[in-house]
């Protein structure tokens, strides 16, 4: 028997949405369905703010894909990709090489610093469950230190710089606000000492927002214990903080802690195939499809689609990642059978929030502006919406954000 | 009103325990008694390896002497002592000056490294809360790095070195045997990439106690996968790890976490006050005073009593000091109150125990030795009795150790 090899690389929320529909919609003699992916488990991106800030335990954000894919339908291999050699279809990995009939690219983002200098090496990025819970510990350890250490030298230890007041930037800020109280308490340091700052090179944050809303946020961080510094460019980071400058005027923070928040593309892999990309990421077919490469699929970020109203890519976003999952495994089906109709993929917006901490957020939803508790509700309902679509009520209530009062 | 003012320095076990004492003795207008401490809260010394290692929160371990002291009976000021003027009976605090007619010193211990290289920049010393938790979240700092470390500089981020095979050392690998498989399953890391290695100079484990009981005390660490290096001395600590020596044999050993727990010495305090001490510590007279200076007495790490049996100085343990308390208060009120007669300082040993994990000791008491949960289990009722002296039934609700099954 000669099935069809379908090869799902990335078990991110497009790789993972694709692997667990095509095994609700292929039976096992349709097609052999491979996924492969660097760890043994999925992770919500959008949760590791949280993970990063310790409002969150880390097991709470990711998902053992043993749990949500079906052995008899998917071979799930934990590898890490290395090589896709697209003309020979076969991808090299780390322990083993594979071959593939159609491919799913879903190898998600990679920070991108600008070539600002020395934040790849001193800053810390939310990337992924190890580099969101070594951000935790690194800012316990940092507090820890503050009694020990000379008092002319320790004031920086509490400052913690977060570059980039974007969506991922804003959500961290956020529950910085409610955890540094934790840490004060826990480390006996007066909350006065502690800076959170968010330093943006744009004139605004959260660009593309409601101003409305952006007012609200703020202000709402301010109370926190938040500072901003907008307009404001990183020039440089060091073992010692970051040199910033807004226009002539150029000033150095001292800070223990600096998280890199501000610039994302798509994963190196996608473009050292040969592929063109732009910044790792691909303009795909309507079809989510490599153009001129029939077989081969991109889902999450390194795929790059263009809002026709506004001329300018869509964000990278989970909700449009899970949607192209969607598509990708419908069309798939529709491939493998050879029959059936594809599908275009048309992202549907139904919304977006951006949280201020566990207790207050912004955002629209069904065309009406929502701050506090309301947004709040909205943003953890969808939350919970993603988990029963990739496992079910049991993963809901195992996993699912019910801190709501 | 001319009350003597009696001025106790350090609120250990020495020092609080003469406040207490001296709180149910005197009344208000016996004397004007004051208790100086640089924290607001006494610690159990006894516990911080516990802490340390991550088994045991620091808030259990420390109470704060609000809790304790009635301050219609005792002053508490919280502050760091700078200078003992013995000839002037003043005390110069960095905020301020007291002066004294009675002087009790309980300044406690420091770290002894017997001048060995880049121990005191580059080790941990278990000495206070503020030490102990910066060791145990030092330690989760660098577990929560190994999966964003390369994998050829990555092993020795979960080398754990304890320097100091006796007591405190001892206590403290057993605990990080319990704790190490938890920190294993928080980050993601086998267990077998873990060591924690004790290095002790002299020829044996734990000088002074039975051999029957070392034998089962090592076998027993080993199990939880403690390695020791007996007659090994550390020749040098640095950045990376530590240089070990056994007869001609040199070895480096990479570490990024190193605890110095072979050494202690009085404070500093004491010699620099002009007093002749043996580090730190001062051979006082049978009322536990400084020969020459009838005004002036020592309780816990800095007192020096000889046992007359074995003619060696008892070592400074916490149920000798805890004993001095009782006798410096006794003698004081003695003192204050013209009448009465002086008790000479006799230590009672009611035994020894030595923890190896929350699970499992050895020890003497009552004259027998003891293994395992008898020993485990005796050891907590041990420091249960403790803060029941301290702070009554309620403190050892608060505080107390159950965990006996």
């Amino acid at each position: 028997m000669n099935k069809p090899k379908i090869l799902i690389l990335g078990a991110g929320y497009g790789g993972i949405i694709t692997a667990t529909r095509l095994q609700k919609t292929l039976s096992a003699n349709e097609a052999e369905i491979t996924l492969v992916n660097k760890n043994s488990y999925h992770y919500q991106t959008t949760w590791l703010h949280e993970n990063a800030a310790g409002t969150l335990h880390h097991d709470r954000t990711r998902i053992q894909i043993k749990d949500v894919i079906n052995p008899n339908k998917v071979n799930f291999i934990q590898d890490t990709v290395v090589e896709i050699k697209h003309e020979e279809k076969k991808v090299v990995l780390e322990h083993g090489e594979l071959e593939y009939d159609y491919l799913v690219l879903g190898l998600g983002f990679e920070s991108e610093t600008f070539g600002i200098k020395g934040l790849k090496e001193h800053a810390f990025s939310i990337a992924s469950i190890n580099q969101a819970r070594e951000i935790k510990e690194h800012i316990e350890y940092t507090f820890s230190k503050y009694h020990t250490t000379p008092a002319d030298k320790r004031d920086e230890l509490l400052t913690i710089i977060v570059g980039g007041a974007g969506f991922t930037g804003i959500e961290f800020v956020g529950e910085l606000g409610n955890r540094v109280p934790e840490l004060c308490k826990e480390f006996d340091i007066d909350r006065e000492k502690v800076r959170i700052i968010c330093v943006e090179a744009a004139p605004m944050v959260l660009p593309g927002f409601d101003p409305e809303l952006v007012e609200y946020a703020v202000s709402a961080l301010e109370k926190k214990g938040v500072e901003f510094k907008i307009g404001t460019a990183i020039k440089e980071c060091t073992e010692e903080g970051i040199v910033v400058a807004k226009g002539d005027d150029v000033e150095e923070i001292k800070a223990a802690t600096v998280v890199w928040a501000a610039g994302v593309r798509g994963s190196a892999l996608v473009e050292e195939a040969g592929f063109e990309t732009m910044r790792g990421r691909l303009k795909v077919t309507e079809h989510m499809r490599v153009p001129g490469h029939d077989n081969v699929f991109i889902v999450g970020d390194s795929a790059l689609i263009i809002n026709e109203e506004i001329n300018r890519p869509y964000p990278p976003t989970a909700q449009i990642a899970i949607q192209q999952g969607f598509n990708v495994a419908h069309n798939l089906a529709v491939l493998v059978r050879g029959k059936g109709e594809l599908q275009e993929f048309k992202p549907d917006l139904k919304g977006v929030l951006c949280s201020l901490g566990h207790d207050d957020a912004i955002g629209v939803a069904f065309d009406k502006k929502l701050t506090g508790w309301s947004a709040s509700f909205m943003k953890k309902m969808s939350d919970n919406r993603y988990l029963f679509i990739l496992g079910g009520l049991g993963l809901v209530l195992k996993k699912g954000k019910f801190n709501i009062f």
